[in-house]
């Protein structure tokens, strides 16, 4: 095997080195407890709340509404949770295509709390049918319902786009409670929380080249909510357990990075995606595309015509050190529910490619001559290659 | 401030440097999401399985019994959910000195689900009473309750340990699920899991010169719960989030130092406490020690005689460089919930010191210089010192 191609950005990232310098401090010197009183405990907690400043500022709001928890799925689980437990939520809607950390989550805390549990209505794109999410919420609302409104900034499968402020001005309409898994978009768009009308944001370090086993939890500064996890009085609260100070100190500087060169970077990627699309187009008949035209610009989710070669083409992508995704990483057993609600299982060969900025076109390159060699045996391919 | 003396070993420890070195490799190469089916992704599949592997042989259980999470707040959490949601647990039985990882999580699923929490008595020196263990025991269960036993195997600030079988074979006798937060002793003491008559056992990995924000949870494989964190499928379904591949590895290879090493390690860890508490008698009339005589090899808990210097001693003790503790860290805010059980507040003030093999006799000396030095102001010291 030569060279890995490492075309699987949206399951995780490598680690920035620059955010492996900021963190070593904290894995050599500064270990102490960040509750201790004395000096080197004085030193983590000044590096825990330099970091959440930073992260605070970068998304517009008050550094008090950043809580760290362990990654997005915490996140998600404590936004979830403390809805129905703490804020009074008794409806919840989501869609078929969130994450498992949402969808299980809500599946949960519905049928543990006999909360009906709504799923909105879905474009053939992916994308959501607001007029169908208004109306849904506002029968919820005039039946008395206060509704958990949970939709993904992003689709981590097929890349199509929440437009935030639209569900975030339906759900202040209809005093709803909106929670936002951005787990794909925090690192990857400027965000800026005060402006979207949102209760709950969720996002995780490893998805914009920081650590994993750290994420962030943003919680709007009037919400009183009480934790997930009980024990000592950490993150003001609501987040007990020793801190994981490298990772946080790796979280914020990987968010500054990322937000740092996000105008160039983002271009970057987006002009990879376009050139494999491109690319895919010329060379293979009857293949196209999941999610909608305008998409997150990391992700390219291809439907390959289903054939003999293609039902193989993961494998064999994985044999020539191409590393993609048939779904999401997180759903590698068992198929893609976001494919199933799309009803693309039977004819798609579905294989999502997401850069980063790492990746070049050379790799591009490479990766369509790997698929031209495979697929050529099957009339998949129609032209011809030298 | 001249060297820092660090003896707050309980609190949190310094990560090893051949951990880090362990960890790195995960920091930098290999970053594949472990949930991936590609050759990356199997790489880090692959250290996980492997860090399980070694952490279940050391503990004395099988690997498939042994679940990595974010550390020993959330195992306990994981725990004391479990054995009330899923394993039918209908009364709680635990002490008022646990962590309040432990006191603050049994409360709330107590009140949550109406389920009533009994602390069982102690001796004066902290230790459990077992008599009335038993009896509270016999009671709740003749009444047709199912109890779940949570109680610490070593208390973390002042050292009490729980003859830990005794506890597991009771459990056994009254059909009780018996949770231990092992925080304190995995990393510290060889543990043979399988012979405790243990349900659940937490440890973390920074207590032992691991990393922070990873811990363990080991469940009883008879056993079938659900997770407390939903989503995808990681950790055999049990514990959901993309694992912390680091984490992980630093916390195996740091627990096969620490058996490695435990012999030595922990008698020299002992002649420091012992070194410590013979010079303390010498030197400071009417000084006592919390905790039994026969306690923790790395906890020194000493109550010293409450005096107008004396209450500034912890102050006194951070400004020349000496880390310790007055209860745990977690506790720091608001005083110690254990000193006020065992009813010391009035009498003492108590200072935790705690050692690792990284202490010294001349830190010891060192520490004992600063502290007549700030107490023979006054009538404390009686001695004369050159």
């Amino acid at each position: 095997m030569s060279h890995t191609i490492y075309f699987d950005n949206a399951a995780t990232t490598r680690l920035n080195p620059q955010v492996l310098e900021a963190m070593l401090p904290f894995l050599t010197n500064h270990f102490g407890n960040p509750s201790s009183t004395y000096s080197i405990g004085r030193t983590t907690r000044m590096a825990i709340e330099t970091a959440r400043k930073s992260v605070s500022q970068l998304l517009g709001v008050k550094a008090s509404a950043i809580y760290f928890t362990s990654g997005g799925t915490e996140s998600n689980n404590t936004a979830i949770s403390a809805a129905i437990r703490d804020l009074g939520c008794t409806c919840i809607i989501t869609s078929p295509i969130e994450h498992h950390a949402v969808l299980h989550t809500v599946e949960y805390y519905g049928q543990q709390n006999k909360i009906p549990v709504f799923y909105v209505a879905l474009k053939t794109d992916g994308s959501i049918d607001y007029t169908s999410f208004e109306q849904l919420l506002m029968e919820q609302t005039s039946q008395g319902h206060k509704c958990l409104v949970s939709l993904m900034h992003a689709n981590n499968e097929i890349g199509s786009l929440l437009n935030i402020k639209t569900v975030g001005a339906l759900c202040e309409q209809h005093g709803a409670i909106f929670h936002s898994d951005c787990v794909q978009t925090v690192g990857h768009y400027p965000l800026n929380l005060s402006e979207i009308g949102v209760h709950f944001v969720s996002g995780a370090g490893h998805k914009f080249h920081g650590p994993k086993g750290v994420g962030i939890l943003y919680v709007h500064p009037l919400l009183k909510i009480q934790p997930l996890l009980y024990g000592g009085g950490q993150e003001r609260s609501l987040r007990a357990g020793t801190e994981n100070v490298y990772g946080i100190v790796g979280f914020a500087k990987a968010l500054e990075l990322a937000m740092g060169s996000y105008e160039s970077d983002s271009q970057y990627i987006a002009s990879l995606k376009t050139y494999l699309k491109e690319l895919l187009v010329q060379a293979i008949p009857r293949i196209s595309f999941n999610g909608p035209e305008e998409s997150l610009y990391t992700v390219l989710s291809v439907c390959f015509p289903k054939t003999k070669e293609s039902e193989d083409l993961l494998f064999h992508l994985d044999l020539k050190g191409v590393c993609v995704s048939g779904g999401s990483a997180c759903s590698s057993g068992g198929g893609s529910h976001v494919m199933k609600a799309l009803q693309k299982t039977d004819e798609c060969i579905t294989i999502r490619f997401s850069f980063s900025k790492e990746n070049t076109k050379e790799e591009i390159d490479q990766l369509m001559s790997i698929l031209k060699s495979f697929l050529i045996t099957n009339d998949v391919v129609v032209e011809s290659i030298q």
